[in-house]
């Protein structure tokens, strides 16, 4: 099974925040590899920055044959949703690449090239959080394909 | 301007969601009077655990003119819609509660006592980081009612 990616732009700076993500990583270790690569935010400003994250964002994205963006506006799922698809795309043993943006998000240009855009939900989270609650919900993805007793 | 409550059952265990419960709570604390009242689990286990904490959760939510739920099968809005929905509430000066269940949920009972149940995603997510998520949509729609540029 090819292990899944996560795209990230920029650093947490709370404490708190990496706490968790270590948190989530270790509950998802047994269950399936997870890579986590963190790109620095883009250059420059505004319309700028955002177009300079979205060209590094285009290129770690290349390599995937199924590449999701985590964004608002995206395919909204509940979890068992979010398991079956993800257990689909696991079943045919595809390369996939989930990314979430920087704070500034995702220029739209990048949002139009990429076809599946998911939403953990209607409401706009900070993207620092947007990372601990996407992990959660692989694990209980996993979990729900696993048949573990996580998810009730 | 009547404080809004947040009723809980339980207390998170981890030093990272307090950090974080913090962290939000010193954000909120200029823009809104927010009262965390946070209840013991329910006693007993399954069935008998969820009446006992229901029962507590309707006593507690007895006082308020508006009394909304937190539920992932509730209403989904996105962050303005809620802010919109919470600054006609304030307008009316109403005496306003959310709740939380404990990580077992909330009983089915109450759900359909109380009318009004909002979702902060379909996606379920631990009631620990439900509290923290509530939390910044609050922080979120408080400035955006007041104008502030923390939502972009």
């Amino acid at each position: 099974m090819y292990p899944i990616r996560l795209i990230v732009v920029g650093r947490p700076k709370q404490e708190s925040i990496l706490s968790l993500e270590k948190h989530y990583k270790k509950l998802i270790k047994p269950l399936i590899r997870l890579e986590i690569l963190e790109l620095t935010e883009g250059k420059g400003q505004g319309e700028r920055q955002l177009l300079d994250e979205a060209s590094n964002l285009r290129n770690a994205l290349s390599a995937y044959k199924w590449k999701v963006i985590l964004d608002a506006g995206g395919r909204t799922t509940d979890s068992e949703g979010f398991a079956k698809w993800l257990g689909s795309r696991l079943d045919l043993g595809e390369h996939m690449a989930f990314a979430i943006g920087s704070s500034n998000g995702i220029h739209s240009i990048l949002k139009a090239e990429i076809k599946e855009r998911m939403s953990l939900s209607q409401m706009t989270f900070p993207h620092d959080l947007c990372r601990i609650i996407f992990l959660e919900q692989l694990y209980r993805a996993m979990s729900i394909l696993r048949g573990g007793s996580y998810h009730k």
